[in-house]
């Protein structure tokens, strides 16, 4: 049977800043991280992608494009507190209504993840050019579909435990790094209506948004997280259902 | 056997406005709605227990205070936006480090516990003398401790479905309402090494925190917020632990 | 755009001994309860429908049948002890491989929902012909979509708490009765790579299962708890990835 | 403030197989698995501790045995389809009845654990001496107090995910192992009135359970998992508490 489909709307933000001031960045990512991660998006016909970065006017977050995005995606790492706070208020609002949410690496100390979790949500780190392996720990999860057994990066940086997160609904990947550490590198939320993913490896100077199994598992997460509901929330007065004093 | 037990240091919270501007409730809490749940509290040795309202300098919630307080019962209503900004960070991030925190009826509009939702914390509501009827679904939980099949409440305010709050780590409680609603009334969750405990009954017209039942599951949901651990977060750099490039 | 969807492959199962032995419960189901709930989900272009009977050899769940169902339902009440043993593992190992599996009311008790629960699954109950409104309290959640926000029951058999299930990933609907009780009567739990789905309405002498909303859970139902992945669980020796001793 | 506190009646069962057959496990354990563990937890003078093994008349685990234990610590390996039906039965509903079980390694294909679970509980193996690091995920979490960081084994064999159990409520500890895997080794669940623990490390032909950090997480288990209620499942038919046809 044939069935219509309607296209997922994602943007993909990314702050941004990385790009413009290192040229190891550059050299890595010379149409910015966005820019590499909407690539790999559009490869999908299902998926309508657009762009947007921190410097765009109200970081190109209006109202008008929240209300029309199903899939946020959400790079930042030194410029969090440039967000400004009705922006990122806007973005915590639509995604308690129904939009979906993909944080992405150093997007853990983001306004908008930390509000959505009420955690601190710190880790420990490493920069060390060091290999990690990704172990699919929730096969059966649709973030995961198509990935296999793990993931391996050549080299990355440690993001390591304790993540101070909210116990995740799912952990669907686990970490392993070659200097001894472990991290849940994918993890599931759901917040009002709208559904949380986060995934931990993709630092801006490695190629990490190139390597195909990370493509599929963004694609996967962007067609997950999409509405199914989109409402907004309100303390409604109801009057009774049922006789009272009976 | 016989051990040594330290006494738990809690502070009762109320927002203390409803008692200056209305007669009819302080003739139900002449001693506001904090002097009530106190005295519960006081009835138990290993408690020590002091009062914070929000007229109070810093509403009574310096830096030294919540270091010395192991468990937090917050009540508040009709001042919620009254809460200095720094005041209900400084409790979200005691909460964070292992403060407990007990949250009570209207207070899921608190900034308090907002944050540490990360939802909007709505719910259906009607003041109408109605009966409800508390089932303890969670007989086995250290909150429910000693409270048998139901807690009925002669007269209430009814608090209904859907309650927008994270997926809670326990139902303990569901209450059923005489016009016709139900409410997860007794929920739990962590956030960062903090217990976080919210009870729904307890408008300020009704002599609910008299009830003796309700006064056992405050005095044991204290008991159960009481921090494991203590300690501050932070995203820390640290050295491999095995040989790189092995 | 359009997509080829495969159809989702369905048994619906029923014990069927009432219909058999009691004139009025073939009169509300003349065509047993598995052919009014077959007949609910044929009206679905991307369902194919059939059903099997406690009667039928290996009860119509031979290894054949179960490695091409995508979802099971299951309704059983006074002869759960006839199922047979390697019957029952047999539907437990399929859910733990992948297969979905939707339990309705008095299959709460049956060999395959408490084997895959690990608990007793015990709960209150009464005949009064009471009535029921259950609480839609996830409308994000698949399972409810297009439901609204409560189903109406003007005839019931009362299941109340406490539900000795472990808690379940996702309460989807809570119950509501005239006589007083609450219930956790839309339940989700995953074993294995397999979705579990718990609804409780459906007492044999009511006209339950024609009721529109229910019709729309259980077709919401088989479509959420269709197979992501279908594959064995074995215990592997592996050898390292890594080199030892380093 | 002092308190009169009630000894914790514990069983350490062994199966005690491998201690009969093997040399160089009775090396290490001179006194059974189950001495040593048994050794460990006499050293509080909060438990009460007796051993039990497969050889004994009912396994050691008759019904009056049973009663009045709180904790049962369960090491099982060679000889889990010898464990009698009626016994593993037993076991599984005294822990629904509220005793505390505590899944120690191999364990995880016992009976009684994958009775619990209701899933296949495998997972992935390699005897090669090894290290593993056990990282604590929960500080705050009652089983891992006083662990520190990480428990540094020099010689394991290896567990690796996918480990097939339901989700768990806490995953306490997270395994680094030097041949590249990891794995959730120190996980949580409920069930009916009875908490469960698994711990993944202690291999018969290692001394791990010698190693002071791990003699403290089997001491933290036994005080979490200890009853906080205990009593009987049922389902039980019960009159309305509200009239009906109101």
């Amino acid at each position: 049977m044939r069935q219509m489909v309607e296209r997922i709307r994602v943007i993909v933000w990314n702050e941004g800043r990385h790009e413009q001031r290192n040229a190891a960045v550059r050299a890595v990512y010379p149409e910015g991280i966005h820019g590499a991660i909407a690539a790999a998006l559009r490869e999908q016909t299902d998926l309508a992608v657009r762009t947007a970065t921190l410097d765009a006017p109200e970081h190109g977050l209006t109202e008008e494009a929240l209300r029309e995005t199903d899939a946020l995606l959400w790079w930042g790492h030194i410029a969090h507190e440039e967000v400004r706070e009705e922006v990122a208020e806007r973005v915590v609002r639509h995604v308690l209504e129904g939009m979906g949410l993909i944080v992405l690496h150093s997007g853990h100390l983001s306004k908008v993840f930390r509000r959505l979790m009420g955690t601190s949500c710190t880790l420990k780190w490493r920069e060390a050019d060091e290999r990690e392996r990704i172990w699919n720990v929730e096969p059966g999860h649709p973030v995961a579909a198509g990935i296999g057994e793990t993931i391996e990066l050549e080299r990355t940086e440690m993001y390591g435990e304790r993540f101070d997160v909210p116990p995740p609904e799912r952990v669907v990947f686990i970490s392993w790094y070659e200097g001894g550490e472990v991290f849940r590198s994918g993890c599931t939320w759901e917040r009002g209506y709208g559904r949380v993913f986060y995934l931990a490896p993709g630092h801006e100077t490695y190629p990490i948004y190139y390597q195909p199994q990370i493509r599929r598992v963004l694609v996967n997460a962007v067609r997950w997280v999409r509405p199914r509901v989109r409402r907004e929330h309100a303390c409604r007065n109801v009057p009774p259902l049922e006789k009272l004093g009976g």
